[in-house]
């Protein structure tokens, strides 16, 4: 993760007390069945507290959600031309990660409660949408203008998040045990290769083009064959943007 | 699309009033402000038949996309192994606008309503989602076993609704005119080109290699180059693997 990530702000201890009872509360009666009267009877606080914090009841149960998703807005707004812009939404995605793992018994726990509630299903797709949007938004910035721009900026920004997720609910189904951050890395490693292309490897590929029957190889035999000779350095993008027009798939 | 797709099934007269008085009464006071109450009133029927088609209000917003998941599944479901699994995930998602090409003028009708209110973002997210899981659970079974199935699976399935949204809603927001069946053929066709293979191409490539300064083509320079030599019928995708060996990226 970058450095230049904000370290998270300080949470009032009365916010966490709700969270903490509210927790209490789901676990031991149902989530339906526990009021927001209740929630404020156990924390010892009043009605109009917890609405200054949680606009409903849904949210007591996403309490970080907002801040995170202020965290990856800011870190995209930061990034600059050097940056290359698949990596940099693979680097916002991980800001995700953090938060999740920051405290894996609450968010194994969370995770248990959104399974059995379709509601706060709803709402976890709600807030999925936006982190897909918040990525979507930073990569049609950087692809204004080329072809095909919004369409690749919107694919991109949900198979980073659907890589992202499909290692951390792994985590979260196995309950919460070990480091999330090598599964995610991997999964948001084959998104950046899929897409991407390695970072500070401009060059282009050398040559590509048709040959019959292996002539610069010393290949023989009758199937037409293609010939790729490229830069080691050049991103694999490029390589296949180029194998693609060799072979009039492009 | 495949011939295999069912047919619609006929859709009886009193579904068709209700849903007709609904986006009357939608478009005139307001999603909102509208009740079942006005909506049986006007289409001139009680409200337990319209309870009988519509669990809630919000069904009669989207009163095909139950038809339309039960095609996508029957259709996933009728494929064989030689169906090449992107491919036909991409033509099930065809399904999708097919539903939303029969009619236009609805179409676009809802998409307008859709942006306005709040609770029926909230449903067509749920919509999508169960879309992505029917595309998502059939990849899964046919990547069964291989090496980051899940994750492939899960990463394609969003890939094409999103690639399939992005052209839909360009013609939604254009308002409906045309034939939004070329958009989404690109749009598709992308995510094909992306993680597909092309059909029918099921040999390897012949060797790929590093070699310094060019030795095969006759190249010279500085810099290390890399060589692929494979047979043009190749798929894409292994001559990428190959590649990527060479390169010590995989």
């Amino acid at each position: 993760m970058s450095s230049s990530t904000a370290a998270p702000a300080a949470k009032p201890p009365m916010r966490d007390a709700l969270v903490e009872a509210a927790f209490r509360l789901f676990l031991r009666h149902g989530y339906e069945r526990t009021t927001v009267d209740d929630i404020v009877a156990l924390a010892g606080v009043g009605r109009r507290s917890f609405f200054r914090y949680f606009p409903t009841k849904e949210d007591v149960v996403f309490p970080d959600h907002e801040r995170c998703l202020a965290d990856m807005t800011a870190f995209l707004a930061a990034g600059g031309p050097e940056h290359d812009p698949v990596r940099r939404v693979c680097d916002a995605a991980r800001l995700v990660l953090r938060m999740y793992a920051e405290n894996p018994a609450f968010s194994v726990q969370r995770y248990r409660l959104t399974r059995q509630v379709p509601g706060l299903r709803a709402y976890e797709l709600s807030v999925v949408w936006r982190y897909e949007r918040a990525l979507a938004e930073y990569l049609r910035g950087r692809f204004a203008g080329r072809p095909d721009g919004t369409l690749r900026a919107d694919v991109i920004a949900t198979a980073v998040v659907a890589a992202h997720n499909n290692a951390l609910r792994s985590w979260l189904r196995s309950g919460g045990t070990g480091d999330p951050g090598a599964a995610v890395d991997h999964a948001l490693g084959y998104v950046q290769e899929t897409f991407g292309r390695p970072a500070g490897a401009p060059a282009a590929p050398v040559w590509a083009g048709p040959v019959r029957d292996g002539e610069p190889a010393g290949r023989s035999g009758p199937d037409d064959v293609v010939v790729l000779v490229s830069r080691r350095d050049a991103p694999l993008w490029r390589m296949v943007q180029e194998l693609e027009t060799a072979l009039g798939r492009a």
